[in-house]
């Protein structure tokens, strides 16, 4: 289905109700209104004017539309700031992040949490029950703009309450931490500070449970809002619009309380700022598409943290926020739209209705431009939705044959005490799902503990931290499972484990990782597998096992270690290798590889097969001589897609 | 004529006569004192001592000199600041900006105005007759070391004040800027804060106002000097000296009020620290002479920004400031002087008489050396005095063949939001007037505005906010007139016009911008004109227009349309196709085509050609076989000039 | 002799009895102890438990090992900076910089220096006899983390005092530093802040007298510590561990209090960081042994610093702070040790005995992994262990044939006031050091004043300014003296000397510096020296002389000048131009030239030469055919090292 994002007060009241027949006559279900309206709906403290709203939904929902409605706690209005100054969020220099664009407050704010259960209230008071209310999305893009973390008082306060909470003794927070070190004791709760602004590095155990105890603060805030919701607006649906890579809290534990994970694709901007990272030649091959993996990466991630999913926000053109914002390529609105689709969206919902021309996203196209004519992605979109009406029902999307492991922590962990520079566990993993995706394989994202039956392929880039229900779940696991380096190597309080790493896996993996080194770029050494000689770098491992190597490096080391179905890399691998060696491992296992021409990707769904053409070009679809598609045919014209039946 | 700057305080008083007389017998004419010295005119608040200005006035007017007397008013004595410590400006971070070196206060701080207005009417009252007192100088380079803008309490009383005056109401002002986006509506003036410090980007009108307020508090701050000055010292010349490229306030305005525009020209340290931007092979070729573009950009913006205008700091040497700070070549000092003569400069003055051999400038070269011997500097500007001896008068200098309409405005919109990172409105005219300079055309420089009849050529980099005087010059014309990118692209509030871009222009240009994009470097799209494609990139537009495109992108779009006399580029130009493009219609316009070599540029003063060569070598004249030579012959010597008359 | 740096706080103290026989068998004679244990030394205010460190010096003293003891000043405990914040420092942005990691504490904090007497008194009073300690060090690494400047209120106030101190009147103060340019003139040294947060860059004259300022504070804090030690330890030999390259303060005058010169050496992480700049392919190609010059510079640095020295902390394996942090090579923790005791440590530590599984340094290697089994490292120490006493007694360490004048203040001279981004004092120091290890020559630092007799070649990078005394022992040295560019460009209160350049080395060299000038990379310059062309850049002098230049620039003028055996470099010497010209003058002195092929080294203790082999093949050494080895032979292999007796 598809949806769109509308803002009514940004427009005269008399051109709603076309507004919602065009939207109608498009092909749209959903709208999502009233995100960022606070100082519409309260423009005075305790005066409100509901009447607009109330309109603005009846006006919608007359014209047959489904609204999901947005509780407006990422932009509290000036007044509320000025009475309560300590609102606002405090950066990790010590200054006062102020008013003026929005997510203007700490998670940790005790006035702030207390307005935002006001305001949330009184929304799900009055519209909890309208008919024409569909569901509700909580605030906006938690995490935006480096919003999860904040330094000032207030999260001093509730930090040192999650600690006594966590620890219940100081002794036992020294003696967890390490506080000996440096002479880094406190006598108290109330002695510990914030890990910014300390003359050199904070101890890294300091740091995670700062940023494990930022991440709760996140769902704790949520949560609130959802209880609320949940009372007052039964039978409702709950979402929540994500970001892209944002990865400063644990979206599967904020999602533990949602209906539907929503997320915000913006394949151009993704792509052009690094939120995945790409080559210089990549960001001009891929400039009007976006990186043929960027999207889908996230489709998989966000269906991993709900399986009722949605792309909330849709770029529909070019956009306002990135170093350079180019136009889509002719058609790729449209591609988009259908790549979603394939990997399980139940909802595409374009951004937005009509380009706003004032104020910081004037620049952001939408559906429609200012002057009130229909945008490119208009048609684009028209086209999907005729296109859906065709084809639906879109048969259920199964479980994937592979399982990638994904670890919020593991991205924090390594954040705090990378160890070598270019060791990013966002890296890491991207060149895991990149090499799967050029395999053809699909790939679902898991979180450490998830069950994993479905899969005969699981792979975990790196674990550091690895809990004993982690550990519980892949103990009885039949499947192969394929462990980045670095995994185990850290107990919950960030400390090496006693045996070495990989600690609790040596159940697993009978092995010591006696020494591990971090390498500058140009510093490669080559890993001999299978008769050939692949590049390594960034990381290598000295394993002690009395096990033989699979692989080896130039000085002859094991490189490679399997151990029953578990296999453990001790060097951060390329993207070849991994090709080579997750493609062997496929095979072996019989699972459907689909290998792709560059820019070209596939998708399964139930016994469709969709593929993508991110080139400029024309390519042969990579499907059997005799497929029957669905739609398109054997040759995949540059910037579109085709289905075919599996056989 | 010639000048220089001196400093009688950093000397003992029995030199000033020899100097005085030294200064003479070089063929100084002018010499400007004083705009530092508040803490010898005033050391003790409120204790005054005259005596030794009194005595330096006195001598240099004795020796024949003309004094250019500066008022203190860029460096308040440290009593001053310890007493008022609201003086000081706060920088976008939110640090004070301490005492220690210079330009340290705000231009909104009331009790600096009242003491800025304290010592300059005395100065005046004791000086504003007196007989070797030619003229004055306003502070000193406004606007220099980032110091237009600050953000401190003052700063936001003041703006709050101004917004109140120019909007008249909160609700027009939330109209304005469009603040029902992200909740931003203010109920008062009293809610509105500086657009710094926000968690994300402020809204852009925000920060456009917050320009505007700032040049103007700039202007104001002059004109209080200003008045002062004309009231206590009638029939004297006010200046003041600007600096290399420093768009932050609007000099055009500013120079309403003065009778003369200085400006301070150091060419090396400006091309090493791209004041206007070079790439690093012109840092090498040009490092002792300065880009053959970069004096001459600001001797024609200054000739713009006021009839009258001299060179009031030439360097005579190396300087201190730069990143690297090189030597010039021999004779370029007074190739120098001459270009700027040659622009219509009416007085040059070298900064400094000598080298002090203390304090944060002491390795800035002088005329003479800290020895008191006689510096490089001093031979060359010997030279140009015996030549303008023998040349004087020289001819007039008459409107140029092109104007070039350039906008402080402009900078700041493209600043606020340039929508893609490589859009720089300095480097887009930049590169508008190396293409006018290569094919040897004169060019002036006119704000939006001005009277344009003088010009069968107007070119226009970009003019994002059209106001409706401009506009009417623009509809009479009769010239033709070469349109930019992002021209007419925005309101006064800095909206998209209804009717789309170029919004006002539509009058002048029938034609609508639907969507426009930037580029990263690297992505490269030809545009296609007089049968061979040009590389374009930065920008580019899609216009819908029944006009038939003069030029197209590789997509078959229109990349250039002309209507009537108007031209209009929908895309960032290159300079080869400036060249290209500009050059064929000044050929159909019969303007004075001078192609030069690299590193020759020439300039017309009344019938005199002059030319001059950066370069290192020996380069043939672009003059007629038959030219009758001034100055030089028809080979132009590495680091030379000569000057012919127009057949 | 060996040594090594243990925590007993870190480990059980049932472990502590075997740890003290482990290091006794490996060979290790001191053990450094307690130099972070104040929170476990006085865990409350007052309240003191000596019992676990009375224990641990028994066990270790037992055990035969000597207990040298830190002062756990680097360190103090959160409680007492929960009663004095003003304890801690300030940056030059002016942030607080906080607890939570170590040396958060400024040298001017008047607490602080009350505190730090109080417990180092304490311990002096407690273990100033103790049979089994056998030394001090105090305090850990001064200056490290860019800690000995700082800009709080304490700072201020202490600074303001030692202008009182040094200049007596305001008056004289202002004539010293210029203030009198832009009315930076004060009226009581009440009125002089810090040099930070100026608009611009602040009087360099005012930052040199912070600096000078600031080194003495470090020293005058030591010289506390020291005088209760003395009082209390008589007997006992005071050390401090500096730093690699940490030229904030002046460790001559420093180490006038000490009894010995401790450094800590990490070669790797030195070589990742540009401790020393080293190029890209260097950083590659040394990644695993460090550069062949960067731990000697230090050696023959500290060695200068004090005749008794010690390599405090020796890497031992991987670390944690650098940006990348490999694993040295096989055998070079060895070669490290060796080349210490060739240069003439006394002892040579390692940090430490085992790696700590937790905190900041959990990845830094210790001789024994976490779970308490023996490291690579470990066994390296043995073998030299072993070498060690079968070779002892190595012979004395003469005075080198070449002496090389170091001078912290020049350091600070050109920090603050480089005139070209490139003249940066530590790279012009390194590329001197780095010809005179090519030519196979043994280097003395030493500092301006000291003694020269010993030396036939003395060469000085720069000497901007140049006292009285440093200028007497040139003035009667016969041997040769190089000076490099900018030697005696300054006077004592940084102004340019009355008769320009180089001041009072016009004593020895008659010649005038009349023009300087600083160029970018890529403006390079050839000097013709010997009849071959040498590239220059950086920096270029103009003089005036009656002496005939020995080399020229292009331009013909004189690039280097000689004066009976003084010698004057015009311009930055290339390493190419450098070993020519300095092999020359070394061979016209007989000194003891050894050229050696890229990644050997060589140095002389006595009448033993020493050759290293820092690349990853065998090399011959560059030994006379007939030379008798005590360790190795003709040919050296990777990463290890030979000796034989010079003929
Ligand atoms: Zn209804
Ligand atoms: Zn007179
Ligand atoms: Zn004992």
């Amino acid at each position: 289905m598809l949806g769109v994002c509308y803002y009514p007060e940004h427009w005269p009241r008399e051109r709603w109700a076309e507004d919602a027949r065009r939207m109608r006559e498009l092909g749209l279900t959903y709208v999502r209104i009233g995100e960022f309206a606070w100082s519409r709906l309260e423009p005075d403290p305790g005066c409100f004017t509901w009447a607009w709203l109330d309109e603005a939904i009846e006006t919608l929902g007359q014209a047959g539309l489904k609204v999901v409605l947005g509780t407006p706690t990422a932009t509290p209005p000036k007044w509320l700031i000025d009475q309560h100054p300590d609102i606002l969020a405090v950066d990790q220099e010590g200054r006062v992040r102020g008013f003026g664009s929005r997510r203007h407050y700490s998670f940790s704010s005790r006035v702030y949490c207390e307005e935002a259960r006001r305001i949330v209230t009184l929304l799900a008071q009055r519209y909890g029950q309208h008919p024409h209310v569909a569901g509700w999305q909580t605030d906006n893009e938690y995490g935006c703009h480096d919003t999860t973390r904040s330094y000032g008082p207030e999260d001093l306060r509730a930090f040192r309450l999650w600690l006594q909470a966590r620890y219940g003794s100081i002794e036992a927070l020294n003696r967890a931490w390490g506080n000996v070190f440096w002479s880094m004791e406190y006598r108290s709760f109330g002695e510990v500070d914030l890990p910014n602004q300390t003359v050199t590095e904070a101890n890294p155990a300091h740091w995670l449970d700062f940023y494990r105890f930022s991440s709760e603060q996140v769902a704790a805030f949520n949560r609130m809002q959802v209880e609320i919701l949940r009372a007052y607006s039964p039978e409702r649906f709950i979402v929540h619009n994500f970001m892209g890579y944002t990865p400063d809290f644990d979206h599967f534990k904020l999602a533990q309380d949602l209906d539907i994970a929503g997320w915000d694709s913006y394949p151009l901007g993704f792509t052009d700022m690094d939120v995945l990272p790409c080559s210089e030649a990549e960001k001009v091959r891929y400039a009007r598409t976006g990186h043929p993996d960027i999207a889908a990466f996230h489709h998989d991630l966000y269906r991993g943290v709900k399986p009722r999913w949605w792309v909330m926000e849709q770029q529909p053109g070019p956009v306002n926020w990135a170093h350079h914002n180019p136009a889509p390529a002719p058609g790729v609105v449209r591609m988009w739209t259908w790549e979603a689709l394939a990997h399980g969206a139940e909802v595409v919902s374009y951004f937005r209705w009509r380009q706003f021309p004032q104020a910081q996203e004037q620049f952001h196209a939408g559906l429609n431009r200012p002057d009130f004519e229909p945008d490119v992605g208009f048609s684009e979109a028209a086209r999907v939705a005729e296109e859906l009406q065709s084809l639906s029902p879109l048969p259920p999307s199964g479980p994937a044959p592979v399982a990638l492991v994904f670890d919020y922590e593991a991205d924090w962990v390594y954040r705090i005490q990378p160890q070598g520079r270019e060791f990013i566990y966002r890296d890491l993993v991207w060149v895991f799902y990149k090499a799967l995706r050029a395999l053809g394989l699909d790939v679902d994202f898991v979180p450490p503990g998830a069950r994993l039956e479905p899969y005969r392929l699981v792979v975990v880039p790196s674990l550091p931290v690895v809990s004993e229900a982690a550990l519980e779940t892949f103990r009885h696991h039949q499947g192969v499972v394929v462990w980045g380096p670095r995994s185990g190597s850290k107990t919950e309080f960030l400390s090496i484990p006693p045996t070495l790493p990989p600690g609790r896996l040596q159940d697993l993996l009978p092995l010591r990782v006696t020494r591990v080194e971090s390498t500058r770029p140009g510093l490669s050494e080559p890993v001999r597998w299978n008769g050939l000689e692949w590049p390594s770098g960034v990381w290598k491992e000295w394993v002690e096992s009395d096990l033989p190597p699979q692989a080896t490096f130039g000085d002859g080391k094991g490189a490679l270690y399997r151990h029953q179905n578990h296999h453990y890399l001790a060097f951060w691998p390329g993207q070849d290798f991994l090709q080579s060696y997750l493609g062997a491992l496929a095979k072996s296992l019989d699972l459907p590889l689909h290998p792709v021409p560059e820019g070209v990707r596939v998708r399964r769904r139930g016994d469709w097969v969709f593929a993508f053409n991110y080139s400029g070009q024309p390519q042969p679809a990579p499907a059997p001589t005799n497929a029957r598609f669905l739609v398109g045919g054997p040759t995949l014209e540059a910037y579109n897609f085709c289905i075919w039946k599996a056989g």
